[in-house]
C-alpha cells in the first residue's frame, strides 16, 4: 500500500475509532442477530482482484460492527470486563506498525526488555516483596497452563525425556470453584480430569484448607503423587479469595507447587485498601494477574509470575541451531519460557497504559469500580424481592431476582428469563453463574467507561423487567 | 481519555505510522545496541501520577524505536519474514478499538463467524479442496501443539480422564529436519523427547518415507503406540517439502493422525505454479499455515485447519455453567477447540490483507519474492567463492562463503564472521543454519518491503564483506 495511501486511511481510521469510542454507548451491548447472519452476507470465496480499500471499511462499518458484542460499551457488566482505554489502543497501532517478533533478544531487544520493565512495574504495584520474573501471554488459561507444565517439571520423573508412561499417577488440587483452565491444563498436559482434586469450598466459597491437606494425604497414601495446587484469588463464579497463607503452608510442608490465578483479582490489590487481596502470594511459585482484565488494556494480556524461571525453562526450552545467537549467554530469549515461538510486541500497550494513568489514576478507577459495586450490591440487598447469592469481595455482584413464595425449581426459570430480558435490552449485558445449584446472576464493574449513572440505570432495568415478569 | 484527547493522539499516531512505514528502511535492520540498554534507559518502577501521553509517545520513538529489530525493513532477509502490510495494520487498529473477546459466539457473533470466513477463503486460495474447519491461534508452535493434542485424542486410551500414566509409549514421528515445536509439542503432551523419531532425511532434507515406515514398524514390535506424523512443507532450515503423499499413504494404512506444518510453505501454494507444494495435503488430518509469515499480516495469527474438529473439541473442551448460553448448540464457540478461552479479534487483519490485495495481488507478490530469491540464488551458483547448501524451493537461499583450499574448520569461523560483518552493517540481516554439519547462511526473501534494489545491494555487500575478510 503506497505511503500516501496507508497515511489518509490511517487518519480516516482514526476518525472513526474517535468517534466509536465517544458513541459506543449508542450501540447495542449485545447485537441482535441470528448465528449464520455474518456469515451468509459475506462471499464464499476470497476477492479475484484487490478491492479499494475505502469499500472494506465501509464493510467493517456495515457488517462486522453492529453484529459485534461490545465488550467496550458501558454497559458491558458480564463474564470480567475487558476494556480498551485510549492508550492501551496506541499501543496496540503502534506495535502492529513496528511489528516486531520478540521470540530472542536479538530478534526485538526493546520489546523484550520492556516487557522484564513493564512486568517488574506492575509486579511492584502489586504489592508484592523483591523482583519475580515475568513472561507475557495470551490469557490466563494459557499461563495457567505453563504454571502447571513448570509444576509437573519439578518431580524427579523423567518427563521431558521419557514422557509421562510408566510415571506414577500425578494429583492436581484446586477449587470446586476455580476456572475450568485448571482443568484444560490437567487434560493437557496428560495429567487427566480424574486426578484434578476439586476441593470443597466452605460458605463463602473459599477453598477449605483442611480438605486439601487431608485430599493430599488420602492420594499418598494411595499411591499417587501430589505435585501441585492451584488456588484463586477471584474465583470466576462468586469472586472468592481462596485461603492462600494457609494453602501455601500446606504447599509448602508437602513441597507442592503453588500456583495462584488471581487473573481478576489480582488488579485490585494495586488500591492500598485491597492490598490484603494478595496476600500470602508472595510465597506463591507462579501467579497470574490479566492486565486485559481489569487494567483497561485492549486483549490479549496475561501476565505470568514465576519465582523459579530455570523451572519454566526446562519444561519448555529446546534451541535448535537456527536460533543460536552470539549473546544466548547474557539475555533473556522469551521463546525459551513457553510454547509459542513467535511473540508479538504487547508490552508497549501495558507500558503506555501504566504511565498514562499511573499509580494515582489507576487505584482511582479501580476504587470507583469497587464503590460502583458496593452501591449497587445495597440496593439488591436492601430489595425484598432480590437477594446477594455470594459476599462481594470485588466488583462482581452476585445476585437473584427472589420474590416471596417461588419455588426454587421456578426462580431458576424466572431468573434465566430476567437474565435474557436484561440483556435483549442492548443496553446491558449480564452473564450468569451457578452457585450451590442457585442459578444466579453476575453484574462484574470493571469496564473503564462504566459510571454511577450506567449502574442507576442497569438497576433501575432488573427491577422494571423483574416486575414485568410477576404480572 | 477524553475522545478528543484520543482523536489527536490517535491522527499524531497515523502520521507517525505512515512516516514510519514509509521510511522504515532508514532505521539500522539489527540495532546496535548492547543487552540491559533499554531496561536501564527505563524507570525501575511505574509512575506515581499519569503522565502525558504526549511524553510516553516521545519516549517510545526515543528509547523504544531505535532499539528494536525491524522485521518491516526491506532488508530483513533473516528467518523468515513476518511484515506488515498497511491493510493489517488498520486491521489492528481497529480490531483493538472494537476489542471483542471471541470466545463465545454470544460474546463476539461477527468476530466468531469472521474467522469461519477468512479461513475458508485461505483454505481455497491454497488450492485444498471441500470444506475445512480452521481456528486462529497465535503461532504455528502453539497449532501444532493443538494438533498433536488432537491426534493423542483419536487413541483408544483414556487420556482425557486418567492422563498417560499407565497408557503405554506414545511415539511421535517427524524428520529430522522438521521445527523444534513438534518436539516441544512431545515434551509438553507427556509423551517425551525420547519418544519423538526423527526421521532420516534424503539429500534434499526430506523426510524419507521409508524410514518412517520402518520405524515404525520397529516401535510397534517393541510394544510402543505410534500416534501421529507430522510432516513439513517448507523446512525450517533448507525449506524442503517432506513427500506428503507418500506420508499420507503411511498414515492411511497405519491409521495415524497426519498433522503438516507448513507455516512457511503452505502460502506459496496460491501460486498456481506453486501448487504442487501442497500436494497430499488434503489428506492431511491438521495442516497449519502462517498468514504472519508469507501474507502480509502483522504478528500474530497463525491458522489450524482440522479435518476433524470435533476430534479438537474432545481434547480441549470443557464447559462450565457459566460459559454456557442460549445457542450453544446451533453456533461454534471458539473456545471449545483449544486452550486459551479470551480470544483477540485477529481475523480482522486477515480479512483486509486477502482482500486489500485478492488472489491476484497475493500471487504476484509472493512471485515476486520466488523470483528474486532465484536472482540471488543463480548469482551465488555461478561465483566460485560461493556455494548453495540446499535446492532453493521456495524464496530462502541456504549459502556460504566457500573460498579455494579454505578447511571445514575455517570455513565455519569464516562463514560466522562474514555473518556478523552483514548483519553488523545495519542494512541487511540474515540468519544461519546448521545443514549436515555445515554452518549455512540463510537469506529468505518474503518481506513485502524487498525488492530487486534491495536483492543486488545485499548481494554486493554479501560479496564485499567475503572479499574484506580474505583479505
Amino acid at each position: 500500500m503506497p505511503p500516501e495511501e496507508f497515511r489518509r486511511l490511517a487518519h480516516q481510521a482514526a476518525d472513526w475509532m474517535a468517534d466509536f469510542l465517544a458513541n459506543v454507548g449508542r450501540h447495542p451491548v449485545l447485537p441482535r442477530v441470528e448465528p449464520g447472519a455474518t456469515q451468509a452476507a459475506l462471499p464464499a470465496q476470497a476477492p479475484e482482484q484487490g478491492e479499494e480499500m475505502d469499500d472494506v471499511l465501509a464493510d467493517f462499518e456495515r457488517l462486522i460492527v453492529p453484529s459485534l458484542t461490545h465488550w467496550n460499551h458501558p454497559g458491558f457488566l458480564a463474564y470480567f470486563a475487558t476494556s480498551a482505554s485510549g492508550p492501551g489502543i496506541l499501543g496496540e497501532m503502534l506495535a502492529a506498525t513496528v511489528n516486531p517478533n520478540g521470540m530472542l533478544w536479538r530478534t526485538s531487544p526493546a520489546s523484550t526488555e520492556l516487557e522484564q520493565v513493564v512486568l517488574h512495574w506492575l509486579w511492584q504495584l502489586l504489592g508484592l516483596p523483591d523482583q519475580c520474573f515475568g513472561v507475557i501471554h495470551d490469557t490466563a488459561s494459557t499461563a495457567t497452563f505453563h504454571a502447571v507444565a513448570a509444576a509437573r517439571e519439578t518431580l524427579d520423573l523423567p518427563v521431558r525425556t521419557r514422557g509421562l508412561s510408566g510415571a506414577p499417577t500425578l494429583v492436581l488440587y484446586t477449587s470446586e470453584q476455580a476456572h475450568n483452565s485448571v482443568e484444560k491444563a490437567a487434560m493437557s498436559l496428560g495429567v487427566g480430569l480424574e486426578n484434578v482434586r476439586k476441593i470443597e469450598v466452605d460458605a463463602e466459597y473459599r477453598m477449605k484448607p483442611e480438605a486439601l491437606d487431608a485430599a493430599i494425604t488420602a492420594d499418598l497414601l494411595g499411591g499417587r503423587r501430589p505435585f501441585c495446587v492451584v488456588a484463586t484469588v477471584g474465583t470466576t463464579a462468586a469472586t472468592a479469595i481462596d485461603p492462600v497463607p494457609k494453602i501455601a503452608d500446606i504447599c509448602r510442608r508437602r513441597r507442592l507447587w503453588l500456583h495462584v490465578d488471581a487473573a481478576y483479582g489480582g488488579s485490585a490489590a494495586v488500591v492500598p485498601e485491597m492490598s490484603h487481596v494478595l496476600a500470602g502470594c508472595d510465597r506463591a511459585d507462579s501467579l497470574v494477574v490479566n492486565p486485559h482484565k481489569w487494567l483497561f488494556t485492549p486483549l490479549d494480556l496475561s501476565a505470568l509470575y514465576c519465582r523459579r524461571p530455570e523451572i519454566l525453562r526446562r519444561a519448555f526450552s529446546l534451541v535448535p541451531d537456527f536460533l543460536t545467537t552470539p549473546e544466548d549467554a547474557q539475555v533473556v530469549n522469551l521463546m525459551d519460557y513457553g510454547i509459542p515461538l513467535g511473540r508479538r510486541f504487547r508490552a508497549l500497550k501495558l507500558w503506555f497504559v501504566l504511565r498514562y494513568f499511573g499509580r494515582e489514576g489507576i487505584i482511582a478507577n479501580i476504587r470507583e469500580h469497587l464503590r460502583l459495586a458496593r452501591s449497587v450490591a445495597a440496593c439488591l440487598a436492601e430489595h425484598e424481592d432480590f437477594e446477594l447469592l455470594a459476599p462481594l469481595t470485588f466488583s462482581t455482584v452476585c445476585f437473584r431476582f427472589h420474590p416471596t413464595g417461588v419455588s426454587e425449581t421456578q426462580l431458576e426459570r424466572l431468573n434465566r428469563r430476567l437474565l435474557e430480558a436484561v440483556n435483549a435490552s442492548g443496553r446491558f449485558f449480564l452473564s450468569h453463574a451457578v452457585l450451590r445449584g442457585r442459578f444466579t446472576l453476575r453484574l462484574a464493574v470493571g469496564n473503564i467507561r462504566t459510571t454511577q449513572e450506567h449502574i442507576d440505570q442497569a438497576w433501575e432495568l432488573i427491577r422494571f423487567k423483574a416486575r414485568e415478569m410477576t404480572l
